[in-house]
């Protein structure tokens, strides 16, 4: 079943006290680039638009327009009945935290009958302890050792395996090319077989072993029917020219 | 099998014609942050360094100082034996563009034996076709229809999805927590039924109703040991003080 990209307003991104109005621009960015459209910003001032609005591009702007601004946490976490705090990846809490992927497989469950949120915190600090409280789960991104990402990254990658896993991979997969049938196969290894014959590459004691190898390779690259035929053509007319220059080898060789 | 980080140095991320050198930093504190740590640039100018090492952190800075930068894309990809081109998912080319998880997977198989590079065209334009032409296999990051990446979101998801597919699914999974024993449990619920007698939620013709349902949702949450061991406590405590206060139920009730 394809699921609704709708689906995806059941979800927001929620960014507690971001420091860089560039850092909420990109997160609308990329969360319109995902297909979500809720943005939620906790902060005690209005954050400066010409920054913010430049980072977004227009496409995302209806974001900023639409965009809630709370002062208190409490208030703008009140729809969510699951909120997922990010934390980059602490020992301590090893065995606590999930990742992304992990993450999104557990909010797809609880849609569309319920509102999920992503929350992020400062750049500089994260999310308190007394924030994480109000979280329901808490992800992490896999990264290597003493690494940090920055915010936007952060948001991206979120919003990235939001929409990729919950609806991108229930996609119908793209229909694969035509791929050539075993009769056009055939054809075709006739017809490289003739070519290669007349130009003295296959000769009667090593035929067979070369032409197995070179079936090999060939097999190997899952031909469409239009690339069989593209080969055949190159074949047929290698040999039209050959025989026009008269070139021809001794057949009796 | 964990596998060793070292693997990665055989994947390189070449940026052809970047415009801006902030998205050079930014796409070297990607790299580092997934474990990645070869950069290639095509370019026929010098990117500019401070705005390029702001960017990248000082914890990035050797990518730069490491940073290869050629004038031509022949020479960048030289070493190079599974080339991936990156592509805005267009229309006309379903079917040859692959997910990066996708490509991922077709990366990992060759490893270690081969060196692997993904390949970023310039902010505005994107690889040409003449770029593409080098590569074995084209990478389109699935998005909302009508969107766009910015070049380096499109370095972050790709570099993430390499640490994530070749190191990071292969760790070995974090311990589960001590999760209670049955006995354990067992003695948790005697607690709570206890404590729930006392204040007579639960009465003789309702008792075994709501104790299910109680048993059935603190079962859900899978409590470990410690967990279980701190709601006993809480019972206990409650049953003491009950006795202290000298409130109690009539047990003929």
């Amino acid at each position: 079943m394809l699921p609704d990209i709708s689906i995806l307003d059941n979800i927001a991104i929620i960014l507690i006290r971001p420091k860089f109005p560039e850092n909420i621009g990109a997160a609308a960015r990329s969360a319109f680039n995902m297909g979500l459209s809720r943005l939620i910003i906790v902060s005690d001032k209005k954050p400066s638009f010409e920054p913010m609005a430049k980072m977004a591009t227009h496409k995302a702007a209806h974001l900023l327009d639409n965009m809630e601004v709370h002062l208190r946490i409490e208030d703008a976490i009140e729809p969510f009945s699951y909120i997922v705090g990010t934390t980059a990846r602490r020992g301590r809490q090893r065995g606590s935290e999930r990742s992304p992927r992990q993450i999104v497989k557990s909010i797809e469950e609880i849609l569309p009958s319920n509102q999920a949120a992503i929350m992020f915190g400062p750049e500089d600090s994260g999310l308190t302890n007394d924030e994480l409280k109000y979280c329901h789960a808490t992800s992490a991104i896999p990264t290597a050792d003493f690494s940090s990402l920055n915010l936007a990254q952060a948001v991206a990658i979120h919003c990235y395996e939001l929409y990729h896993g919950i609806i991108h991979e229930h996609k119908e997969i793209d229909p694969a090319p035509q791929l050539a049938t075993s009769f056009e196969l055939e054809g075709m290894y006739k017809h490289v077989e003739e070519a290669l014959v007349e130009i003295s590459f296959l000769e009667e004691k090593n035929h067979n072993y070369w032409m197995n190898n070179i079936r090999r390779f060939l097999g190997r690259l899952q031909l469409s029917s239009k690339e069989s035929n593209i080969i055949r053509g190159i074949c047929r007319q290698f040999l039209w020219h050959s025989s026009q220059t008269g070139y021809q080898k001794n057949k009796t060789g």
